[in-house]
């Protein structure tokens, strides 16, 4: 008896995370302070919540399916806006509207593997590219990267085989927060390229980079098409989580592919979220970059106040986007750590062993921190929870 | 060198259909007759726009991500309503909201199924059903209906393997139109029961089926979770169809590891979709039964105008819901036909090769309408037009 591909993998994370919630009360003066998911709390700015509204009254078009591939329109500016974010050369048709981008990655993996196959993932790694890959059959291949955060590129080369079909990065780094350098960047599309194999790159939180300037070069080579699938998020750069929109950038050809995978799981995007998205792009830059800099300053706030909590044992390992990803001092596993925060500290975050494989001891010394929804205050009063636990 | 998931599969029908327009001209006296895709080409009715607009400006939770398996409020309203509606008890845990109905299908699959494992599916066959088993690496075991459009029972038992873990109906069926009878659909559960299996039973078209009273009683049984999987959509019933909303009814078990499938291929269904079904389903009940009533009189204009097609050879195989499902007199193949159909009878269909396995005599002999969308005046155009091809 064979066993389901569900039964492969494990079961959501957040939603495992949220059900820790179950009974707990916090005070008051306590309330729970909640990084756990890289979601923004807030809704759209108003401007965009009305033109939703207007749209939803007067284009017929947003209630009816659209193209698989998503709107013309927002294929076009999204191709254009990529261009020019990365000084290169993007076509509309290579452009695919999705989902959301957990959707883009699980379209580009039934694109390029099938069952045996294999993808290189860097850990720790994101959840949801892990359960994707054991429900498509697909074997992640762990590369660990250390202290540091940042894979090595001839550690990844010697894990390729003949089964090998892609390599799988996220920069801004999820969990690590970590930016990959763009040579880093580059010398695994190399690597990629050398051995035929596509070079998956999510950067779902591009957005929120601290650099200024492209954040990596591939898009400016000519055939950067051949090797690369490029995955991006409108959700966080517009608040659009609810309505489901995300991206891919790949050659025309394997989009033909990705159709394919597309019209059977989801048939097009939502379409008021695809409206909200171009909406977003074409009037939003301003506000956008708002968001980054309050983004860069809370991040700047964990800078300034790790010290205090250095002193508690804990230690920053990356810092970006979202997220810090943190080495906590005491002598439990995270994930029971994880637990006890919630009743202890009033703090619910992610252990480090939901972002790395089973039996990973670097795993179960770690915790994510999705700081982005806290100011400065919350900052501190999450430094100082944890800051007096005792364990 | 294993072929990629989506090589194992075709392109989506519906779109290549849409390509054969490509370069055809229709002069303004004589339009396209666009019969291919079962959609609703109006929007939903005006107070429910105005409600989705209501809701964009003044809900944040609109915006923001919800719970994989959909919003409390509508997996109750659902389940209460199925128990109504087909005479049964469902529990609001039975209930999973997808973003559409082919996600509801494609998650059910990978909660039942492994690589090699076997699906019996009745043809003719709704083709996003063989494109997901293809994708998924179940073989979609054909169950020829022959012309009355109705699958055997006892066909079907003896299609069973070691390695089958489901049968995969539609009814309303797409793309025969045919109402499965009560009776029918209870023998293909017991069969399931009593052989371990899954009764996997899309109900997509269930508001527009001509029986007044419960389509079947397998809600009735108490332990219909142990077997049933039933499908719906809202895409159809309130015009929401670009907003992505569907639903799956199962055991609370199933729907555990279907929410494995959901969080990492979608998150969430769209949030302000959902937000509109639940008051679609609140409030347009007397609107609904009005698009029923309709959707019957276009049926009822098929069975009155049909004679005229069968002088001119055409056969009518089944009728009902969105569809007719019908034989051509012609010597050339469906596929040839409905290409030759856009430029010589102005008229966009789907050949009946979309919907069977390759190589299958019964579809190179059919064609689907889907005729919602035209009024009785629209169907004797239809009818005029096919009637006078000369081929």
């Amino acid at each position: 008896m064979t066993i389901s591909r569900t039964a492969t993998t494990f079961a959501p994370p957040v939603m495992e995370a949220r059900r820790w919630l179950d009974g707990a009360t916090f005070p008051p003066d306590r309330p729970l302070i909640n990084v756990s998911q890289a979601a923004p709390v807030d809704p759209p700015p108003e401007q965009l919540r009305r033109f939703m509204a207007d749209r939803a009254v007067s284009d017929d078009s947003v209630h009816l399916y659209g193209p698989v591939l998503g709107l013309p329109e927002l294929r076009s500016e999204l191709a254009a806006q990529i261009g020019a974010h990365y000084d290169g050369t993007v076509a509309a048709n290579q452009i695919a509207i999705t989902s959301g981008c957990n959707q883009a990655f699980a379209a580009a993996v039934h694109a390029l593997t099938g069952e045996g196959d294999e993808v290189i993932v860097p850990t720790p790694r994101y959840f949801n590219h892990k359960m994707w890959l054991d429900m498509a059959g697909v074997a992640a291949v762990p590369l660990p990267t250390g202290g540091g955060l940042l894979p090595d590129p001839d550690r990844a080369a010697a894990l390729i085989t003949p089964r090998t079909r892609a390599i799988a990065l996220v920069t801004p780094n999820n969990p690590g927060g970590v930016e990959y350098p763009a040579a880093l960047v580059r010398a695994f599309y190399e690597l990629a390229q050398a051995r035929g194999l596509r070079l998956i790159l999510d950067e779902t939180y591009r957005d929120f980079d601290s650099r200024t300037g492209p954040p990596h070069d591939l898009f400016a080579d000519p055939g950067w098409a051949d090797t690369l699938v490029h995955l991006y998020s409108f959700s966080k750069s517009y608040r659009l989580t609810g309505h489901r929109v995300g991206a891919m950038a790949a050659s025309a050809a394997l989009l033909a592919e990705v159709e394919k995978f597309l019209d059977t799981v989801a048939i097009c995007p939502p379409q008021i979220g695809q409206h909200a998205a171009l909406w977003g792009m074409r009037n939003l830059g301003q506000w956008l970059a708002g968001e980054r800099a309050e983004i860069l300053d809370r991040r700047a706030a964990i800078t300034e106040g790790f010290p205090a909590l250095e002193t508690a044992g804990w230690r920053l390992l990356g810092l970006g986007a979202y997220f810090a990803y943190v080495e906590h001092p005491f002598a439990l596993p995270s994930d029971d750590l994880a637990r006890r925060l919630v009743r202890e500290a009033g703090v619910l975050l992610l252990p480090g062993t939901m972002f790395t494989p089973q039996g990973d001891p670097a795993g179960t010394r770690q915790v994510r921190i999705a700081f982005a929804n806290l100011d400065r205050a919350g900052i501190g009063t999450l430094f100082d929870r944890l800051a007096g636990v005792s364990i």
